[in-house]
């Protein structure tokens, strides 16, 4: 179970090893949204989201017989690239299993940090079985993307940084708009912010079509996405709701939100210009919320999960947006 | 006089009021340089470019007399911005002298900080008349771009920043790039490495057919550019060395680099993609050296200086080089 001991545990085997990110604003976008709006840029983290922090914290975690051993993971991009450059910076061996439709810059950067990739079909291959098969015959642990006490734990130091610094910033309370995909990072942010930040709360935003956790918090069970594909928010389109962060979440976050593709290009291009950060679709959704969803507070705060893009997708965000 | 003791004493006006800007890296930019490459990215410092330390420097420097009749500035727009926030958050008067031709988001955003924005065509208009009658009239007080000892000791605080950055990241010594149009961030830089860092040294970079600084250090007394525009890199061409920034960099700093535009651009579509930050062209010539120059170290810190560009140039990089 994660909790708040095992999020500053995780902290502690992150420092020096993973960045602290800024918390960034700009008086345009205030302007735009209509209120106090501050951005936690985890695109400016290593590997380019926050799942850098998951993977480190996990790998740390393993028992030194095992880890030497080697991990696998299943991944369209961000936490393949976490759990690579964490494998390769503790010099154990790492296979990753990605879908042959993954953007190729995540590809490429998950090959370059020193993982072994094997790519399948999302369509027609069966993922689990290729990667049971590999974990057993090469006794690799596998790491799990949000489903693993260890990886919420790593997420969750998003949530002691931004507390911290927001509250240096004079900040008391806040909704915490959260893009979610497992809902690894969501949870992790909330549990840390429980313990540290009573008057924040998380908010969940997931694209429209994918908006399983929205649906599921509130139906209070675990609903599945109609589809698997279909939005342009790769990085964030996950079947359900985990089996430990469903509870959580229904614990401590508020209601979920939701946004179009479109919103979340428009946010991408108004993160572009007013605060100088690249965001990938999936990335953006919270911001994207942050600046056209209604009926939120005063004061949020959106945390900027990634920015691994194609060229081609920051480039027509700009041409429609910028 | 500009000197460590001006510099530390503006770093502790500042503090609280622009950012901390992280030093960030990437494996693969590391490889497509083929030396360690870090980068400070001032690029994410309030107003997007680092003008907001010397803005804020100057004018939390002046007498509250003259402070409280307000300023004025000329600038093509990252001081104008920085001079602006700075201003404002004083609650003085600020008026900017912008050229007509200057990107919209600069004029756009130097008028949303809450400055008076005038316009003035660079081709007919004599700049310094206009300004002068308009300070004359309302008392202001100009704040110089470069040649002025609170502005360099203000941008000298990147210095402060990226040595103990720099340190903590195990760098013992490197050149320090810099992007140079009149020299003030670069000899403020040098001064703050010259007491807290001796190993790293600083080398301008220009753009091509606006080397002005690397011609007048070699020949050793100020030369003129034979142009006024014609690069992208429009934050930094200025017409030659500042009175008080070059004896600095005489003194301190090493040969000059010089890159084309289209590595500036190419700079910027790979600060995209593997550092996630928006830069301008006149940001990303330091990052340009960095990658593409010869006989540089084995590790080098260069500094982006600033990410206020219009779409249709980012996209035309991003189109060339992403």
């Amino acid at each position: 179970m994660t909790d708040i001991a095992r999020i500053t545990a995780a902290a502690a085997r992150l420092k020096g090893n993973v960045r602290v990110t800024p918390l960034l604003n700009a008086p345009l976008l205030d302007q735009i949204a209509g209120r106090r709006v501050l951005v936690k840029a985890e695109c400016l983290q290593l590997t380019g989201s926050f799942k850098a922090r998951g993977g480190w914290s996990a790998i740390s975690a393993l028992a030194p017989d095992a880890r030497d051993k080697g991990v696998i993971a299943y991944s369209s991009g961000n936490h393949a690239q976490g759990v690579a450059i964490a494998a390769a910076r503790h010099g154990i061996p790492c296979v990753i299993l990605m879908p042959s439709d993954a953007p190729e810059v995540k590809i490429a950067n998950t090959r370059a940090y020193g993982a072994e990739v094997v790519l399948y079909d999302r369509g027609t291959e069966d993922r689990d079985a290729i990667g049971a098969g590999i974990a057993k015959a090469r006794s690799l642990t596998l790491v799990k993307p949000y489903d693993d006490a260890e990886v919420i734990a790593g997420q969750g130091t998003v949530g002691l940084e931004l507390a911290s610094q927001a509250q240096e910033a004079g900040v008391a309370g806040a909704d915490v708009l959260v893009c979610c995909g497992g809902g690894g990072l969501a949870s992790g942010i909330a549990l840390a912010l429980e313990a540290m930040a009573p008057g924040f709360r998380v908010r969940t935003v997931e694209p429209e079509g994918f908006d399983d956790m929205a649906r599921s918090l509130a139906a209070g069970t675990r609903l599945k996405n109609a589809a698997a594909t279909g939005s342009i928010c790769d990085a964030i389109l996950t079947p359900m709701p985990g089996d430990l962060t469903f509870p959580i979440l229904q614990r401590l976050a508020g209601p979920g939100l939701v946004v179009t593709d479109d919103q979340a290009l428009h946010a991408m291009a108004l993160a572009f210009t007013h605060l100088r950060i690249v965001l990938e679709p999936g990335g953006a959704v919270a911001l994207a919320a942050a600046l056209f969803a209604p009926n939120l507070g005063d004061t949020v705060i959106a945390v900027a999960t990634g920015g691994n893009v194609d060229p081609a997708t920051s480039a027509a965000a700009l041409a429609r947006f910028g």
